[in-house]
């Protein structure tokens, strides 16, 4: 192998995420074109040369994390409300301030300001809806991350779509706008709920999804009284309802499925449907408890998810593979119900598949993409280290991550930004803050 | 007030966590001989002169955190063995780790690693509990940090206490030699369980603990099958056995208290007792979810606590607050059932008046002791920020801590600590990593 690579990463313990969850001490990883092409042990990897190496510094290298379920624009609005029952947070709170701030500047900022917090802590794809996802999508581009995104579908006038009649119009064209547009991005629609679309905007949604060859999204069985509050039928789940107006199938993505009994999850594996799990937020939306792990058990792809921060309230995806672990373990009375290793694997690889990106990313592989996170372990508590994939889950913070690579790309070098300016992030995102605040006349600081 | 202060913290938006929770923006904080003599809006702050200055940056101040339940050195153990069930982890886990390698110089380490932590993320006093607790207390005084330490009494062998029925011995032995030799550290006895000590241990240590005037701490009704274990009779809870033999009152703390029926939680009520809820550890080990809203609603001083962090498996007060209040409205399906002020107090004030400091820390008050931590709130998982209740228990992490005082004392200074070595810490923490790892067997990564 003596052709010039772009990129060698040296002095690191390799988590590969493979089939076989190898952990490669003193590891190796070339990367060129934006994809890995060699990964092991530096003991006994061929000579090989590059433009640029990267000295990991002896910290723990995984795949890059992959968030299934955001809403990126929302982080202007965290904290904007909490502790609040859902229907009043919802439509006193969080439906005001998208109908008074959302505009596709807003947008913007908010798409950013999620992004930055995204890459800082680790994660480097993630799966979002929103409105004015067209300037969702050129916030995504320029900061360089990896995405699923997807335009939202209501039945209620929405920002960017005052006229509900034409919701599935504007969803496709930003589909057709940002399809193969640019290799980063895939367009999705996304509808936001049987409760808040009617059946026939949904199977119209799915329909027009499928005929573009793009993801279908959809928030479903995220609360208790779903099916009430989408007037179905007695013994109609939602999962059954959705089945029936053909919304599941492999390129569709469930988020939350909290409410799924044994016949759900038996018709979400036989559809092939992934799965966003969203513990911390249902958790703080009082929502339930996902079944995740019968659902793994029954082949489902699960991932995880934030969820919008204004339901989290924060992005870390290592915040959020802790709590999976630790409430599952719980709600079984179970301590070996969802292991370190299964929670890793759901935080990338089959976040990955549940997102139909596995052939690309999700782990440490020849031939993937080389989307990587490398952690400074020299810290007291990650000190000392036993088990990797402990710690991962366990001790790890998303501020031990140090460099960030998306496509052979390093976005976070030393725990900084390189493409992203952070400060103007920052001073815009407070601007906005202060509008909201102006407008909803609560007690504000800024910083 | 023309007398020169030793500390003026300014430029910050201060919680105080007092009796109305009030929020000062703009704030102005005095420091003199280690304690708060001031407190509130630049704008009307009469004029002060200090020796030092600290510029909080715009940044949030609160408390000090208090974290009610740790076992110190067990940061050597951490991620030793996870995902276990209890037992498994135990005994063939824990028990020989620390057989084969706690000794008074693997105790100083291990807690200097834990105080690095624990001050770090924003923690500045602590209720701790284990062997050896005089090399702990050692460790602790040289750091600066504020804690109530207390000499672990089990009825079997233990580390430094080869012959259990010298276990109250050691303890008042400790006791006696600690009791008025460090402002900030108060002795104390910790008797493991009921189902590891007899009735007559766990009586006489109680009685030991009163005669010295000392606090009583104890693990309480932290397994379902708890009573089973320590051989009780039908209908007789943990709780009312702990009552029978004379363990409560307000000088005792129950660490855990998650099997506590109404009847349970109206006698610790009664008595005073103060209760540490780990609500992490419960999640990790599959304990169960105490009722820490019934008991607050009693009157309870409940207090928050991570527990050891081979249990948990960090040390991070933010991201224990955070989880508290999640898992609390998904156990009830009610988001209202605890709320962001509810859980500074517990992590603060509350936490303080468990352990019975109350009346010294807790709160940014006049006269209470200078125990701050300053927040800085310039990132993007922090900004908007409309209320600093909220960003504190949702979003903020213990990396997010900027400076920290105990005491008047500044140890934490833009994030690194001022009084301890902390490169000596890993190195040393590393070398015990190093021969835990030898000893059994297992693959290690040195960093």
């Amino acid at each position: 192998m003596k052709r010039t690579l772009d990129t060698l990463i040296r002095n690191c313990t390799a988590v590969t995420v493979n089939e076989t969850f190898d952990i490669i001490e003193d590891a190796i990883i070339a990367i060129e074109a934006g994809r890995i092409v060699y990964v092991g042990s530096a003991a006994g990897a061929p000579e090989m040369h590059s433009r640029e190496t990267l000295d990991a510094g002896g910290g723990l290298i995984l795949p890059g994390l992959v968030n299934t379920h955001t809403h990126l624009p929302m982080s202007l609005f965290r904290g904007l409300a909490d502790d609040l029952p859902l229907a009043e947070w919802l439509n006193n709170h969080i439906f005001p301030a998208e109908q008074a701030h959302i505009r596709p500047e807003t947008i913007r900022i908010g798409t950013l300001l999620s992004v930055a917090e995204m890459l800082l802590s680790g994660t480097t794809t993630c799966c979002d809806g929103y409105f004015y996802e067209d300037a969702v999508a050129e916030a995504v581009e320029s900061a360089g991350i990896r995405a699923i995104l997807g335009q939202g579908v209501i039945d209620y006038p929405a920002p960017g779509v005052p006229d509900p009649s034409q919701n599935i119009a504007v969803a496709v064209d930003f589909v057709r706008k940002w399809k193969g547009r640019s290799p980063l991005i895939q367009p999705s629609i996304f509808c936001h709920s049987i409760y808040t679309c009617s059946g026939e905007t949904l199977t119209r949604a799915k329909q027009a999804a499928n005929a573009e060859g793009v993801r279908f999204q959809i928030h479903l069985a995220e609360a208790a009284d779903e099916a009430q509050q989408a007037g179905l039928p007695d013994g109609v789940t939602p999962v059954i309802y959705a089945d029936r107006l053909g919304l599941l199938d492999a390129n569709t993505i469930a988020a939350h499925a909290v409410w799924t009994d044994a016949a759900d999850i038996a018709i979400l594996a036989k559809r092939r449907t992934g799965i966003s799990h969203n513990p911390e937020s249902n958790m703080k939306l009082a929502s339930g408890i996902a079944p995740a792990p019968a659902q793994i058990r029954a082949g489902i792809a699960v991932g995880l998810g934030t969820d919008g921060c204004a339901s989290n309230n924060n992005l870390d995806m290592f915040a959020e593979m802790d709590t999976a672990a630790k409430l599952h373990k719980v709600r079984a009375f179970d301590p070996t119900v969802m292991n370190a290793k299964t929670v890793i694997r759901m935080a990338t690889v089959e976040g990955a598949r549940a997102i139909g990106l596995d052939s690309i990313i999700g782990s440490i592989e020849p031939g993937k993409a080389a989307d990587l996170v490398v952690l400074d372990i020299r810290k007291p508590g990650l000190i000392p280290l036993f088990h990797p994939e402990s710690h991962i889950v366990y001790a790890v913070k998303g501020s031990d991550v140090r460099h960030v690579m998306v496509a052979g790309n390093l976005l976070v070098r030393d725990g900084r930004l390189t493409r992203l300016d952070l400060d103007d992030i920052l001073d815009r995102a407070n601007a906005i803050g202060e509008e909201i605040q102006l407008s909803n006349g609560q007690p504000k600081s800024q910083v």
